[in-house]
């Protein structure tokens, strides 16, 4: 899992800059599940808590890498882009806060992007990214990615 | 309208750090209406082009910006925060890009915020933001501000 980590964190680092910025840091990853943590400080706003759009950012490239490092492990290539995505804000962020998404197996989603996939056929995927503070859920960020072949 | 776009500038730049390093800037801003420019080099993504959560966290302080210019403008007393979001993702953002909104005066949402916010209740009002790349929109996002009295 150290490589995998070590991989992904640099790619994400290396060609989206304001990762690092961020102090954006993957914690754990496979090919179905990721954890990622990102310091507050740099991403605070006029209140002291997590600014929106960092909190939406750190989420958003969170699950941007799960399903790369899926789609990577799966071997298929093509491109992944978001395409739409809505985040609700419960509570403020009030320190490092951990986003976390996992893949859905099995479900009609998944089986219907594996299928596409192997068809070479564009494809949508809805990914859910829960956003927490002290295990306590303050954003949920729903994305729907697109793989296109 | 110079002395109120450094104001702001000023007050985004120290208070939501990563404004900063985004290269985020006000072109114009009045009570109604503001335009920002942010660079595309820190906010690329693995393609070379703007990294959804930059689009996003730019078209975020813009819309925050003129929600919290208008509120000090009518002099009311509240706490300004962003309770959900939508972003539609319509073409990749290529070069520096503008982000755009505008208050809908007269409205019945305008007449509501103004309204409750006159009996100093608390109220939701949603603003659209549009991002554009040379007068081309890429991205159109969706807030729903809250102002907590």
């Amino acid at each position: 899992m150290t490589n995998l980590i070590n991989k992904y964190q640099k790619l994400v680092n290396d060609t989206i800059p304001i990762s690092r910025y961020m102090q954006w840091q993957i914690l754990s990853l496979d090919d179905q599940e990721i954890s990622t943590r990102t310091q507050l400080q740099p991403n605070i706003n006029v209140h002291g808590t997590g600014f929106a759009g960092s909190v939406y950012s750190a989420a958003m490239a969170t699950g941007w890498t799960l399903m790369k490092a899926w789609n990577d492990s799966n071997q298929y290539e093509n491109t992944l882009l978001a395409a739409e995505a809505n985040i609700k804000y419960l509570s403020p962020v009030y320190c490092d806060f951990v986003c976390h998404a996992g893949i859905k197996i099995p479900s009609a989603e998944y089986s219907k992007l594996v299928a596409r996939l192997n068809q070479k056929s564009s494809v949508g995927f809805p990914l859910t990214i829960e956003v927490s503070c002290e295990n306590n859920v303050c954003a949920i960020l729903e994305v729907l990615f697109v793989f296109k072949c």
